[in-house]
């Protein structure tokens, strides 16, 4: 009873460009501290940063067969989102497939596993992030789903969603919230930019943030010495 | 009772330099799928790739006597391969042993342990897998075997084996069946050099392998949009 | 009841390069293995060494408010050391904050939880050993000490005391000890400087070391193959 | 922009003792094999099963105080789910809310973090599956959401929905297809009753499936003896 | 140059008793929040409650002969916590060690590293926190400290201090405050019992410790239901 | 290319009775120190203790077909040991399996993996010893060895070894020198009851073993308080 979804809405695809300028963390912050993958997915090599569409895919623990079926559903700008229906950090991803996936304009892999061959796929510039390298392979025997909508690595991924991911880590973006919260991104790296310029003059953040009354209300106490334990 | 086995069987020598241009992963296909030492072994450098014949070294936990012993076994062209007795991750191996090998051609250091001295190791280019880096040092107080078969990682070595390392990790190769396993490898590189060409020219797995018909038959269907969850 | 103590003792600035150029695995070796932190804590980039003066700071789990008050306690030289009061690995730390530091000459920042921007901060050169990277942000509800005696990763931090951190890991050094270790250290790097001419001209560890005679005593036998399992 | 929904739909809370009955794998295996938590979730005793209509929460790391907002919103025949925004092992949970819980007939706590007090939450037999036991208290700062739907140990959880957990561990039921699930789980368990008398007849696996001639067609082999390695 | 410390201050050792009765969350709280040993300590059998004076012992990895030396300087109503120089599983301790500890009237073990012979010491109700459980067993040839100050699993130790351990975990707590955090730990047990009855009426905390305003003035804000994701 | 191999040498059966008496941690200390399997491997239940001849069995990740196959090899006295061929937390086995193992006569069941229907084991009293509990059920798709040497947990297991597992772990023995550990065992037990009696007597480790003479040689020194840190 496995499915392949073969529409998915693209539409904040035209804003992808953007956010991959801003990177993980200030994404994450301007919409509000949420969508953020677990930190375990880590790139297999720096600096690297990038944003596209979902295209999600399941699979079976050892089992990259449903990866072929996924790569049909990729087109320009999209980025293979893939995680395993049980954890296994098996090699599921090669050089091979990659090469097809660049061939189709695919931006990047995000994968809670294992992937393979990445001495070729850095030298190709194929952007990936996964939970292990492992040489293991893997077999073609199970289905699962293609564009179905999934958690990867904590975070609830529907097909069209925007994925950004550096050397921080991965962000999801809702399609629907991906106009808002470009906005809030743009005003938050401008807003950083001015506190940027005050931090490199030597101003502090207790200033610059007001913060010292509210440490003292808190009880925040200055002394000169530690009292003994 | 802990010995040294002085004689062992280097006699795959001449084929490392043909595995280490095939790399991990393919040997490990190539040799149907077995002989990958875990994937927590993880080079310290990157890109690298070696292949030579296990020297193997037993170590008793937060003690790196042995390794002295073992270098002494060492030649040209083999490949020290060190497991502790019991888990721990202390830096076991640091410049100097690397310069004691070195000077005798060893091609590299596989360990299921901590290394130190990670920066020095790196500018003298000597090829080290380890699962740590760790600072903390050892005692010499306790002996174990040299050159007998180990467990390395999950996998049994036995020395002489051909342990071929890179970016993806570790695989050992029975001595016996490497040139059977070579002879695959070549065999699934020009296979491989073919499909790279179809994917490149955007043709899909799909089709190249014919999946479709199997995938159907599964009972994998494809429909426009997901049902509601 | 949180304290900000305000005057510290900095008297072993001055050895600090020194320690620099000596690393952690010398350092840590040089006063008797001891004062190593947890090797789950690794640079962001590599290679790099510092050493400096101390500056402590707790946080409590997801909340790096403090972090603002630890900022103006620093000075030239210090190194920020920080660590939650239960383990979270939030990225409690990115690039404004690493701004403000070397604004003020901060040599580095050790943390036992999660940094981001860490794209930004290889570029700046700001170097930072942390036990994670992560683009989940924290709230500034929460407050905690600064320039206490604390806990990191496993050792001991007293404010002042020298903090020496390369590609090896992190080691604290008691400000009253530092002139006997560092002393200790250069011994220690000029019998290595020695050693490794020996080892470069192919001489063993066993004959460099004696240590033929011991491994015997112990029981150690040399056999020419084997024996079955 | 923190919110708690007060209206939840608990439609599926008739089928719960059913459900408690079957447990975990049962269920899991009746709807497809889907909805099961992170293994990391474990009871704090055993043996104990249990099944009702999911009421979640969120927290902030190492920050309880949401979690008196959530027992108001709990009613008799509830499990609460509680999820940190980021992981922290915290000690969330402890003896009185356990009371206030019971007080109001909630059957379970499912947390994604830790909790105290676990002698006396064993004493009052009050079930719960959680990622860890720490004595480490929390503060009440920041405020999340009740009752949203969550990722909660990598399954969407939506409030209503039905939560079952017993020593294997712990499973979400879709409120809509709670009757169905409970169906496939009533004809499995009928049908392994059969199978166990089977199987405590002696007969085989291979035989009661019919598996000898598929595993011949995969090429499965006996032989008397393992061919050297 | 390892030292062994024959005299401790056991000054606190009257107050044990009453600290056993409490439990190790309500100690942790009533000192603050501070002193909790990493939660990774587990107790071999529940339930479970001690308290006692601490004899420390540091072991080298895989060398439990320290101990040995450390059961002497154990008295009627001692903790020994022991820590090895680095992190390593081994079974250190099993039940003659047990035998020889419950003859001078020691009240537990404390150990941040593994433990054997449990199902014997278990039979015994000779209390132990160990980080592990492993039949690995360790030699006896390398020296160390007894009875000096220590940090185990994250937390300083000082001879003498009382050691409170249940199935909560374990905390420390420093000989001077030991009068004062047990007259806190009375106070808040007594407001615990009143607490819990208002619980077991049916009383809110939110209404118990009046958190409705101040969660109104952070921006909670009941809904009916969930706005569309 | 998988095989099962039909005939075993079940010749260090009649040991297996005085085994499970002994233990994992006499044995493993009677025959050396060897042979202990990783200690992550963990008994769903306590106390038990069993001894067996091993019949092996290979699986893929999240595949447990081959169970089925092993089931028909095992007999009276034999322990099944299951090890994927990558490592995955699946339940690939439960309570009908157990019953058919039961009907056979078989010991118990270690598997470096997960298991599911533990309360139902429990009750059956049927052993288990496993790196997981797991409700997430299995495929059957993919076959793999049955009664072939593998590496289990980290050591070598030839079919026909014996197993002894209990509270502390699980340990393997070689047939071939079954009889010689089996002895050692129990002049180890013996030495051992001799020296509990000394320990509840109040006699010290350090004179039983003479340990005193030689501590001072290695430079312990005791002294009446702790220097200055």
């Amino acid at each position: 009873m496995s499915i392949v979804v073969t529409k998915i809405d693209r539409s904040a695809q035209p804003l992808a460009a953007d956010f991959a300028g801003f990177g993980a963390a200030t994404v994450h912050e301007a919409q509000g501290r949420k969508g953020l993958l677990d930190s375990a997915l880590r790139p297999i090599y720096r600096p690297v940063s990038i944003a596209g569409t979902a295209v999600t895919c399941e699979l079976a623990p050892g089992d990259n067969w449903m990866l072929h079926v996924a790569v049909e559903q990729c087109q320009e700008g999209d980025v293979l989102v893939v995680t395993p229906t049980s954890l296994c950090h098996d090699g599921y991803f090669g050089d091979l497939l990659a090469t097809s996936l660049q061939a189709r304009g695919v931006r990047g892999l995000v994968i809670n596993a294992g992937v393979r061959d990445i001495a070729t796929l850095t030298d190709m510039e194929f952007p990936v992030w996964s939970a292990a390298v492992c040489a293991q392979g893997t077999v073609k025997e199970t289905i699962a789903n293609v564009n179905t909508t999934v958690v990867c690595a904590g975070q609830k991924i529907v097909p069209g969603d925007l994925v950004v991911a550096d050397d921080d880590g991965v962000v999801v973006v809702r399609k629907e919230e991906a106009t808002t919260v470009l906005e809030k991104a743009k005003q938050r790296v401008a807003n950083e930019e001015e506190k940027r310029k005050q931090f490199e003059a030597g101003e502090l953040g207790l200033d610059i943030y007001n913060m010292r009354e509210r440490l003292a209300e808190k009880g925040l106490r200055y002394v000169d010495s530690e009292p003994d334990d």
